[in-house]
């Protein structure tokens, strides 16, 4: 058992069902993924606690390994963080573990690589067990063609035509180390692993590829659509509810 | 392209994940499966359209082959029933297939055997993901007991010590052809099939069996339990969201 000091952050990954929050980020009204941590976190320590995400998903986004840090009031061994918190959470939202890390520990700045993943259902009818965890459509899409557009966004570029005006950045540039689409048990998954993501990215991205998967984009034009550096030059913004953030690697 | 004519009946084969309505059975003022399908019939039918289900599932309870029948008012030819009745429904709910049947279709009575499937999940955290769909468990269950014990209720029995009152029937008996239990991709999957269920009966059963798996029910005691045709012997009623009513069989 090793407990911790207060001068040291508790880093957590957490898991949750985007279609219950309204996104990461506190809200006044609105029950989201920060307000309701904070609450149960703050019920723990007996101390009002803030907490730091690795990313702000929207509301619909899923998790299963998004990263938060918060600096505790109590101590408490660290493997029972999680359980300790959890009985304090809704239903949709679970701590999944907890580590100590040192005071100056940054999720979002010290944040090396973020994968996220994104799974879709191709078919006459969607599955009422499915929808609220994938994008369905009605369609078949080409893979190949959609691994074939993927290629050709690898690496280090400016992404404004995959941004959505909203938050401003300092630069639109980001490296894009992986982008991978395969099917696997009926879905076509797309995983994405960048250095960061602009606002919406990852669902332009994808949005993109579904067009190029029905043969509305060719593959070939996805370098002039980077060139071109406009947003609406590329594909929609795929729906929240088929998107997981699954790391975030420190 | 086969068209129906007015004096046959339209069986469709549905799925819906209950958690988004109040029961099978038509109600005042909540939704529920019966209301929004006579609804959705109604329009494409353009005449008040009420039908038959195969079974009355509870709050919660979801369905993959839930059977209801109606007669249509409108010459449409099959295949194309689930499309025109999809776009009108909820998400929670869809008709899967359609297919022609005689007049005198009953999917209650004409019901030769039910298969329903119960889906628990045992571990520290309940993962966001599942738990509208399954039993969440945080203790470990021995499935070999839970077998030994399902092996024990097999055949032909009074089932009332397995039945929840408010639903008033002729016999308690029914006949159980099969009840298997085994492990399946991290979780344990309860299947049953019999002639016919009581009113809550397989959620009771599934119940019984958590309570031999967790060793507070010995499998030696079923028969027992069967014999005293008392519901508090017995142990309690599973909860609705891990419950599937997979097929009706004709």
């Amino acid at each position: 058992m090793i407990a911790v000091s207060g001068a040291e952050m508790v880093k957590m990954i957490v898991a949750y069902d985007g279609g219950d929050f309204h996104g990461f980020q506190r809200q006044r009204e609105e029950p989201t993924v920060q307000s309701s941590l904070e609450r149960a976190l703050s019920e723990v320590n007996r101390a009002e606690v803030s907490i730091q995400g690795a990313g702000r998903t929207d509301a619909g986004v899923h998790a299963r390994g998004q990263v938060v840090a918060f600096r505790p009031r109590v101590q408490i061994p660290l493997h029972r963080w999680p359980r300790a918190v959890n009985r304090l959470l809704p239903s949709g939202l679970v701590v999944r573990s907890a580590e100590s890390v040192g005071q100056d520990f940054d999720p979002v700045r010290h944040a090396r690589w973020k994968h996220y993943r994104y799974e879709i259902s191709c078919g006459e009818n969607p599955s009422p067990f499915e929808r609220r965890y994938v994008c369905w459509l009605p369609t078949q899409l080409s893979v190949s063609k959609m691994q074939c557009a993927g290629h050709r966004l690898l690496g280090r570029h400016d992404f404004s035509s995959f941004q959505v005006s909203g938050r401003p950045v300092a630069s639109p540039v980001r490296s894009l180390y992986q982008l991978a689409v395969h099917r696997q048990e009926g879905r076509i998954i797309t995983d994405m692993v960048a250095d960061g993501f602009l606002y919406k990215m990852a669902r332009s991205i994808v949005g993109t590829l579904i067009y190029v998967g029905e043969g509305r984009i060719m593959p070939e034009e996805m370098r002039d659509i980077l060139r071109e550096r406009n947003r609406s030059r590329a594909g929609p913004t795929a729906p929240a509810q088929g998107l997981y953030m699954l790391r975030v690697q420190y």
